[in-house]
């Protein structure tokens, strides 16, 4: 008999899982649940090649879960035969506590619920699918998979804002990071298929999908990272500002009288590609730019730009550079970025293959030069996977 | 006759002055007036290696610059016999509109008024300054240098934030950058230094002193630099955060209770060194490391890795590395500082001689070992000869 791990990622409305075979990173069968708690919720459900939607009012997370569960039961698989040992849930904030997952008790529980002022949107409904998974598969063991887990340990220099020092530790505000599993993933793949140990590799990950992150990675160990205390500082993100001056609140507070709230929602759900090009996909605005259009031609600059400075900023403090990686929707997909990402980089030994380049890519790849320095990858990401491995390590 | 610019730099509780011979860039006369509008304020005025203080109630900028003229009058320079041709103002912010020095007029003024709001804290002393000088000397003509000129055409990839274009445009929000004259300055000095032209160097120039800003500066042009719409953005300062989440001022606003303005007082007075040390001054920081200090190690090691992290981001944003130039206080004074900022930057070629680097400096020096690649200076700045010389320029 085979073994599974179900990985849930539960959402302010939605729940998505996967259930995995972790050896192999197989996805057995996988579904989500949407609109939860709106009059028609939506149901979908894939296993051996077939998708089953519904659509019917989902009012809560336990009832979602419990749908999926029957789900399972009525499409398969049949979770016993699945061999299910252990159920994963991605949990967005571990402050700096947790480095790796934690066996779900009490404890964890208390210190995901402790940790809600610095994820206000994400750890609310990561703890509530904690608790309905556990009401409804009570006899395996659940493991909590923290995305700011791979960067609790980021060194103090890249990790300390020059805060005031009693304001930060009250209020615990430090670089967290985010997409964690994600960077975790990369850069150990990378490692592999270039063929050399990750304890000798300096290397750049960067994951760009609708949310965006740049990460450098040195020995394995991550050595600093864009996203901040939130997933809002760092790259230009789908509808996030990422990097800017934060006497820019200062100036709309005082002289446009928005709000807290309002300048929070426009910066994190306005701004972005969305902001400087109407479009929060990467996809439309390509498509503008190819109709001319000067908005979208500023954004994809401005991302660009960004992404360059990251490049550099994190050769700098690992003394050089060895791998570098892009992954997610984005990286995955989208040559003309990486392209862009890297040009004017020859300098640090970065070469890339214009025809290795093209395309989309499902697999791991390498699309520089043979003669490049420095080895540039597309590895795409596996998130799902990475937590069914991290949870089966640990049970 | 020689011919003589004065410089006044007016803040809102003083005057600083230099008279200033542009074509040697020598300094004939340079003083100041502290605590305008205090019970005591303080004069300070030095010509032919004699300082006059004085202490004696100021209690407003036009008293304040009467005085100044009259210890002119008294201890000298006479300044008919100097031959002043023009008064030099520093003005902070010039918005994107001003490129170079303006002749002062109405329209420049109310300019200068206008971009109030982008400036709160020095656009209305300076213009106070202008003000009271042009009724105090109005046979010479006036003229504005800002600090933003040299980066008011920086390329739209770097001058731009990912923000909602509408708001961004109507609230004129994009990086102007600051510390402009001092960039300029140092670049094209730089540029003699090396002994080549400007136009073939791709530079970055760390302006380090109690405010602090990192350019890079391509061909003789500015493309791009750390300070934002405001100072606040970039390095980490004396008492200023430089880069941090700007989700972190969501955070203290709701769980910290914070008001806005709270939250730039802490952010832009009790961060930075101070905020990590309880020491704003680098000496005082480094007396505290040498004695144990953590908290004073830990502000060291987050001052220069952001550093690095800017080095290598400028250096990827113009494809390579020429001549990099440390200036302003800490810049010209701390040879730990400049140690710790380029160390582990060998890959780009920087490689600097222990022995040349060890010292202060008060002229132009070559830091770097012979066969470094990147030839690394330091360049005491000069903004008051640097502002005088823009001045004859336009006259
Ligand atoms: N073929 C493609 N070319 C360019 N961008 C693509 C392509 N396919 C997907 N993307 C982009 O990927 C982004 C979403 O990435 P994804 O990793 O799915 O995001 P999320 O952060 O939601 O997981 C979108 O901006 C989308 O436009
Ligand atoms: N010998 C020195 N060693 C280290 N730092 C010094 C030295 N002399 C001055 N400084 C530092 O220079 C900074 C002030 O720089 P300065 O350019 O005068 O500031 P500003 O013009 O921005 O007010 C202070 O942090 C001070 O400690």
């Amino acid at each position: 008999m085979s073994t599974t791990v179900l990985v849930i990622n539960s959402g302010s409305s939605s729940i998505k899982y996967q259930l995995i075979e972790p050896e192999e990173g197989v996805v057995v069968a996988s579904g989500l649940v949407e609109r939860i708690g709106e009059d028609e919720g939506l149901l979908r459900h894939t296993f051996e090649g077939v998708d089953t939607r519904l659509t019917e009012p989902v009012p809560d997370h336990g009832a979602g879960l419990r749908r999926v569960l029957e789900l399972f039961a009525e499409v398969g698989p049949d979770l016993g035969a699945a061999g299910i040992v252990a159920v994963g849930h991605r949990v967005v904030q571990g402050g700096a506590r947790y480095s790796g997952p934690a066996l779900v008790d009490d404890h964890v529980l208390a210190d995901i619920e402790e940790l809600i002022p610095l994820a206000p949107l994400h750890n609310p409904p990561n703890l509530r699918g904690i608790q309905v998974a556990r009401d409804l598969l009570p006899d395996v063991p659940h493991v909590a998979v923290f995305d700011t887990a791979f960067f609790s340990d980021l060194p103090d220099a890249a990790a300390t804002y020059a805060l005031d020092r009693e304001v930060a530790t009250r209020y615990r505000v430090r670089r967290y990071g985010a997409h964690g599993t994600s960077h975790q993933y990369v850069s150990r793949t990378a490692a592999t298929v270039v063929g050399r140990p990750l304890e000798e590799l300096r290397q750049v990950v960067l994951h760009l999908g609708n949310g965006a992150s740049a990460s450098a990675v040195a020995g394995g160990r991550a050595v600093d990272t864009s996203m901040g205390m939130t997933p809002l500082e760092g790259l230009v993100m789908g509808t996030r500002t990422g990097d800017i001056d934060p006497a820019v609140i200062f100036h709309l507070s005082r002289n446009a009288g928005f709000t807290i709230d309002e300048i929070d929602d426009l910066f994190n759900r306005r701004s972005g590609l969305k902001g400087l090009s109407g479009k929060n996909d990467m996809r439309e605005v390509h498509g503008l730019v190819a109709a001319g259009d000067a908005g979208a031609r500023l954004a994809l600059d401005v991302y660009a730009h960004r992404l360059r400075k990251y490049v550099g900023g994190y050769a700098a403090v690992m003394g050089g550079l060895d791998v570098l990686s892009f992954t997610a929707g984005i990286g995955e997909n989208d040559e003309i970025v990486r392209a862009e990402a890297l040009s004017g980089l020859e300098f640090l030994g970065i070469e890339l293959d214009p025809a290795r380049n093209a395309g989309r890519m499902s697999e791991p790849k390498v699309i520089s030069t043979d003669r490049s320095r420095v080895t540039v990858l597309v590895v795409p990401t596996k998130e799902e996977q990475e937590i069914a491995r991290q949870v089966i390590d640990l049970v």
